[in-house]
């Protein structure tokens, strides 16, 4: 059986009825019409996505997918390998950027091992779903096999069965993960290796250099490569490719998705290549300071939320985002219309 | 006894030692230098109006100054003069947006009667500081006397006295405002008046036309006011004054203060023009959609956290803004180091 095959059906949004029905609501409350900006095309997504004109929506739970990746051994990152799982210990203490943002927003986290090169034993609130120690070097060989591919992809479709929350968020954690994501961006959409290139954690321009050539030996190495599923595996990365999976698989139970930055886009970018419908479930948190990240989202069509410069990843942005998806799904649900509120509307229009 | 010499001393802020402490911290904290982009820069500021490297913000007040303008007899405002008390009852009654959002994000919330053209009786809730019913007709006579310009800042700056919050939100409610406010922009920084009129609530052309016209005799007839207080007196709003007033009652108490959009920045202008600290304290929420808001920021070489189309005022914008500033202040307490949490720095830092 191909992977295609094994897909979950993500249902395109379109509900002309709700549709209307959302757009007179927010047209009503008690304000100028359009005067909540974003706020408004937020708050009438959301509704759709939940089918209904009073979306109350779930505190989110944010996944954080940790990987290793053998291109690291190219010297495409600023940080050492073994920060990885440093980094996974943090998340569990409590001390990471991750960690502090949504315990104080009320977002559950969830901490997914996809494939860290660490034996990390038995782990309380680590959730074990490694595929193998760490992908493939990209450069010289495939980063996964087609099966840990499936197996990944399966892992984070399986993940998305147990969460009750209304609204996902999507991080990662993995020492030189920039370098797979601008392979990714760069195998589906066409656009030049130097426009998928960033510094990344910090690297100086040789070391963007690098990381150029390093993608241009992989698209030559990996010219075979035509499907998406045959792209991810030969370019991704394991939490990479678990994400891709846990976005399908959250989108075809109608969640709010929210989208981080350059890594998980990426993500997104492969989901969206084999279930388009997945943008109608997507809110892009922010734009990422990370160089590609811009373009990226344009050639989604996505506009984000937020512009901060932030390039951490973690899923920091979908924290920073949720409060307003919040507020869009709390003015909806909560404001009075005109009439409620005995307020005159403008001339015009009473 | 001048105005001037009732101002509140403001502190401008300049301590090398503590910013360097910040900056170290920051730095120190388990991501890549610079990745929490804007969060950082506000982190800093935050820790500085606070005096300390842990700043814990308790939770904002926001102050929602409520006031009538004659200048709505020029058809300067698609919506009815009755529109203004109407909506401090649904601000009362919780309907508006101000209302809801306040209540989600955990925002205390004060509304202030600082002159609107009608007898709310004893209103439970509704804090009444009204000086008069309703501004002059800047078109053609002062909007205030200099007393009632007086009474206003000073019951601006008193009601700061009460206030436990560390973080200060100024929000308004006053048909037609964006009149004066545009008018004030124009008079205090000589940005042409064709550029700092928009569309308001949302008149058409020939309202902004009329708009335009209205601040150009304005000008004439105010040619006499030279002092930010007598432009404040002739051309503002009770609001706008009494916001004025609380900017710099707050800021000289070293809070941080949360600047919504058109109408609050034209309340800080005058602030700014009076006393020039008060900027260290600011926070600017949002770009407002309103035309004149991105000069008026320019002017006072302010970048605001959002831009997200909005144009509503009641101080929205500062609560939407307040889960950014509260992740800078919770990420700069809360986070680990490299060193508290046994992960590897990068290897030209260690």
């Amino acid at each position: 059986m191909s992977m295609d095959a094994e897909l979950p059906p993500i249902v395109p949004i379109r509900d002309e009825t709700l549709s209307l029905r959302l757009q007179q609501r927010i047209d009503l409350k008690t304000k100028p019409r359009g005067s909540l900006g974003r706020l408004e095309s937020l708050a009438h997504q959301i509704g759709l996505i939940r089918g209904t004109v009073s979306p109350r929506l779930s505190p989110p739970t944010v996944f954080v997918f940790a990987a290793d990746h053998g291109v690291a051994a190219e010297g495409v990152s600023a940080y050492l390998q073994e920060v990885t799982w440093q980094m996974v210990e943090n998340f569990l203490a409590g001390g990471a950027a991750i960690t502090v943002l949504a315990r104080q927003q009320d977002v559950a986290l969830r901490i997914v091992d996809a494939g860290v090169k660490h034996d990390f034993g038995s782990r309380a609130g680590l959730i074990d779903r490694k595929i193998r120690a760490g992908s493939g070097n990209l450069a010289i060989e495939p980063a996964m096999t087609a099966q840990e591919c499936r197996q990944a992809l399966r892992a984070g479709m399986d993940l998305m069965a147990d969460v009750d929350s209304d609204v996902i968020g999507f991080g990662e954690m993995g020492i030189a993960n920039t370098t797979p994501a601008a392979a990714l961006m760069h195998a589906l959409t066409g656009i030049s290796v130097a426009d998928c290139v960033g510094a990344g954690t910090g690297v100086d321009a040789q070391g963007m250099a690098r990381k150029i050539r390093v993608i241009q030996h992989a698209m030559q190495r990996h010219a075979g490569a035509q499907t998406p599923l045959d792209v991810l595996a030969a370019l991704g990365g394991l939490e990479i490719a678990m994400m891709t999976g846990a976005m399908l698989g959250a989108a075809s139970r109608r969640r709010v998705l929210l989208i981080d930055g350059f890594i998980a886009t990426s993500a997104l970018l492969v989901a969206a290549r084999l279930a388009p419908a997945i943008l109608d479930y997507c809110v892009f948190c922010h734009q990422s300071d990370e160089r590609g990240h811009a373009r990226m989202l344009q050639a989604l069509g996505a506009r984000p939320l937020l512009d901060m410069g932030l390039r951490l990843g973690e899923g920091t942005g979908c924290v920073l985002a949720w409060p307003l998806v919040q507020a869009a799904a709390a003015f909806l649900c909560d404001m009075a219309s005109f009439e409620e509120a005995g307020v005159s509307d403008r001339g015009d229009e009473r």
